[in-house]
């Protein structure tokens, strides 16, 4: 058993660990060299995470400290263990890092979100199923079949959103350059999360973006390929 | 005079230097804490800078060395006077700096030009305006015009780009954190880039981007305010 533990959205299948920002968490605890328990957490599980004080995942309990939200728990896992590798590029890198994770929040999870999220509650415990409908097209205002209904035409529009990526891998392997750090781990996260629960291609075969999701896939001896999941490109 | 010279393209008027280019390198300088000579220039006086093996602005001269081309100036910067702040961070901040870089020149700037570039003609050299038309107009596959001709619509969905900056400002003053750095300086010379040559209006003046827009332009004493402008928000 690990001092730390790591509750994360798991689906019907409890290896299928599907939520983009439990991700972001694994992979940071995996570049800081940290290992944990990742517990599988249901969404209608509140009472499980109720010590937090919220309600939601990627949940953090690190020795006597409990951390909920991403980008918090990034920050505490570089300020708990500076000898560690930055997650940011070293001291003042941060702030930099924080907007990219503002421009995945913001541009990549939505852009991700319109092309797969109708293909989500197939793949989840029987009992998140009506809460997480019910909670998404609230969010939304439509049916998730409708969100997504016009995807083979919206992944245009996604794939040219990822220009500031493509732009980025001219001139390294990772956004975080010759080795990823958290930008990479942020933006990446998106597309394991839709990796993990819909069949549905998000880039070609030939775009630079899809050979960083390969990359990303290889990081920290394939981590994130061992999880049950479709193909990004093709 | 200074061992160093910038070549920066001016308008009609030789104060109005409205390249958001050259303004990233003034940045840089500035935060540098370096001077350098200022010359105008005009797009169509490529005998002048020549000797730089191409035909753009800015140009700097830093002693022996000549460097074209703002990202790699602000890379020349950093490595030449590494005890003066850093443009980046610090050593690991770059890579992250330069995605940002990426969705300045993929999203701002077309995004800006979408807005403003109908009106620079009439702010050029005469000797500028039809080279500058013809290259762009070409580029665009548009008259400036039909370019421009949407812009009271077309704003609004250039706001919600914004949305990454607006997100990473909740944090902090800028997007370099308690103070600015190369990432405030690439995005804002757009916005400095549009003050310099259109009194349309890109910000609403509740927006949290104006107000980052207003430190910006009192930042360096006023750098940025000094030269002949229009207002960025209303």
């Amino acid at each position: 058993m690990s001092t730390r533990t790591l509750y994360e959205l798991a689906g019907a299948d409890p290896d299928r660990r599907f939520s983009p920002y439990c991700w972001r968490t694994r992979f940071a605890l995996a570049h800081k060299g940290l290992d944990a328990d990742c517990v599988p957490w249901r969404m209608t599980d509140k009472d499980a995470i109720a010590f937090s004080g919220q309600g939601k995942v990627p949940v953090l309990v690190d020795g006597e400290t409990v951390v909920s939200d991403s980008w918090q728990i990034a920050l505490h896992l570089e300020k708990t263990y500076p000898d560690a590798p930055s997650l940011f590029g070293g001291d003042g890198g941060m702030p930099a890092v924080r907007f990219i994770n503002a421009w995945a929040d913001s541009v990549v999870m939505p852009g991700v979100a319109r092309l797969v999220i109708a293909d989500i509650p197939r793949h989840m415990a029987d009992r998140d199923v009506d809460y997480f409908r019910q909670t998404r097209e609230q969010r939304f205002g439509a049916p998730l079949e409708t969100v997504c209904a016009n995807r083979d035409q919206d992944v245009e529009a996604f794939r040219q959103s990822l220009l500031p990526i493509r732009m980025t891998l001219r001139s390294a392997p990772f956004l975080g350059g010759d080795t990823p750090h958290y930008a990479d781990y942020t933006v990446f996260s998106a597309f394991q999360w839709a990796r993990c629960i819909s069949d549905f291609v998000l880039l070609t075969a030939d775009d630079p973006v899809a050979a960083w999701a390969d990359r990303m896939l290889a990081a920290f001896d394939g981590m994130a390929s061992k999880v049950p999941g479709y193909r990004i490109a093709a």
